[in-house]
């Protein structure tokens, strides 16, 4: 009775696969490694045994009837009406791919499977998941923002992704905070992702380390190799009482509470899913975001102001391509 | 034949007031000072007397058939959907009112007419005067800058007014753009306002001023006063070949151009309307407003990217409070 799809997160390193019951969520799941040497060509092959193989794995006990059809997420650029991926960042070679209607002949031609189609880019995928199955289910408004080596987001406005005129919408990493800063990311200066993207929190951290005379218990944890320091280090020297590592985390909170602020300043929204990777740091960002952001609103804004943790993981992506194909509820 | 309304514009200062035919633009116009000290009942008692006397006049060649109503564009927090104003700034004495409702009943209970009441905040009304009558009418999503003593912003998204889940999107005055800057503007640290709103500047160009041994132009328009130094000075100084104001001006449309960038990156709009007093800057601000744009923003953004002045001057308010009346177009 109740409907359900095949979900696709395609990564630059692993494709991630699931069948996805619209009311009891992922049922099965497959996780293969791209092959990112062979080209659109190759990985659209990939896609589509991967896809044949659930599709009759789920078919043992759930109807065909009931299929919803193929939802994919993917880097870099896409253009969700007319299903077309350009140059996607970590996958070599492709330049500017219909990848829709390609994976849709494709299976078609070679899997004798006659399904529909949905693509859109990974960020508005996750957000997506996270509207129907995670974090935003009792959001109508949110920005879902997605830290990890970049800074991500995908807007979700009256409960439909907001792709914006061109399909470029939700670049929330790209937002400019501090202008006459030095640090630069793509060539712009003083984004938010230079300042929190990975590399952003790893330099700071080290800036603060050389410059504080007493020390930071953090140099343990990567056997003082500060090459080798990452966020993890920062979160656990933190848990564990490190004063150094603790005003990392407050400052990372308190520069991305800024770039939140922007966004209700502009777009009126006020709640905000939280995901990826750096987000495990938990309330040693979202304490200090939240005070910040109230702190750089108006007061009239302040209502209904509310920082939440991304609920999926990076199972985000599977649930939101497969919900792209129940249509928006 | 041609559909027709009054579109309203309430200012802390003066009420303009126009009859505004669908096809011809404004017929009549009318300027009255704002009555503040008489509180809101008295307002809404000036409106109303306004609104009956255009109303008449425009029924001698008018047909009262094709009337649409009255909009009204206020200063301050707006609901649209309810009709209610809240803490207009300038209008003192007026906490949360029923604006709509209340002009509409005065006008049925004291001057024996029965209209439709549409009101929105005054940046938004702008907008959509620009959208509809003006430089917005070839742009399907576009911001609406008004640069002035403050910073305000209107979004017009596929032809409708985005006013956000709670009605106060299109602050891009208070985007942080420099979030460790010293300026403050409402409590809140490197806000765009409190870098190029007319204090800005001002305080921009003293600092130049200050720190240039070898002199600005700009002293002898404001009689070496620089307690009474202003944007226009500033301006004619440009226009007149000074150096110091013309680096001002590059600065200006420079911190211009990275606020805008924010709106190009989070919500993928890349058509720019740019009014208020100090947009008379013209191309002072404009050239590198774009440049900065570009700058600021991922090549894949570029395609479209557009910075245009008003049209409409001080008349987009009531232009644009007149087309709330004729329905999104």
């Amino acid at each position: 009775m109740s409907r359900w799809a095949i979900g696709i997160d395609l990564g630059g390193t692993a494709v991630k696969a699931a069948v996805v019951c619209e009311e009891r969520g992922i049922l099965i799941d497959r996780t293969i490694l791209t092959e990112t040497a062979s080209g659109p060509a190759g990985i659209i092959g990939q896609l589509a045994a991967l896809v044949a193989s659930l599709y009759r794995l789920a078919c043992a006990t759930l109807a065909p009837a009931d299929f919803a059809g193929v939802g994919v997420g993917a880097p870099g650029a896409v253009n969700a009406e007319r299903g077309v991926l350009s140059y996607p960042p970590n996958l070599p070679g492709w330049g500017i791919v219909p990848l829709r209607d390609e994976l849709q002949k494709f299976l078609i031609e070679k899997e004798g499977l006659s399904v529909s189609v949905f693509l859109d880019n990974d960020a508005n995928v996750a957000a997506f998941g996270e509207a129907v199955y995670g974090a935003g289910r009792e959001f109508r408004d949110f920005l879902m923002v997605t830290l990890g080596t970049g800074v991500g987001g995908g807007i979700v406005l009256n409960r439909k992704l907001y792709r914006g005129p061109h399909g470029t919408a939700g670049e929330v990493g790209f937002m400019i905070i501090d202008f006459e800063a030095t640090t630069l990311h793509a060539g712009i200066r003083g984004t938010l992702e230079s300042s929190i993207g990975k590399k952003g929190i790893v330099d700071l951290a080290r800036r603060m380390i050389a410059a504080n005379a007493s020390g930071s218990a953090v140099g343990k944890l990567c056997n003082n190799d500060f090459t080798k320091l990452s966020p993890i280090h920062l979160e656990r020297a933190a848990l564990k009482g490190d004063q150094l590592s603790l005003a990392v985390w407050q400052r990372v909170g308190s520069i991305l509470g800024v770039g939140l602020a922007n966004v209700t300043a502009l777009m009126d929204i006020r709640k905000f899913v939280i995901g990826g990777g750096i987000a495990a740091a938990g309330n040693l960002i979202f304490d200090p975001a939240l005070d910040q952001l109230r702190r750089s609103t108006l007061p009239s804004m302040h209502e209904g102001l509310e920082l939440v943790p991304a609920l999926l993981g990076n199972k985000a992506g599977m649930y939101g391509a497969a919900a792209l194909c129940f249509g928006e509820p």
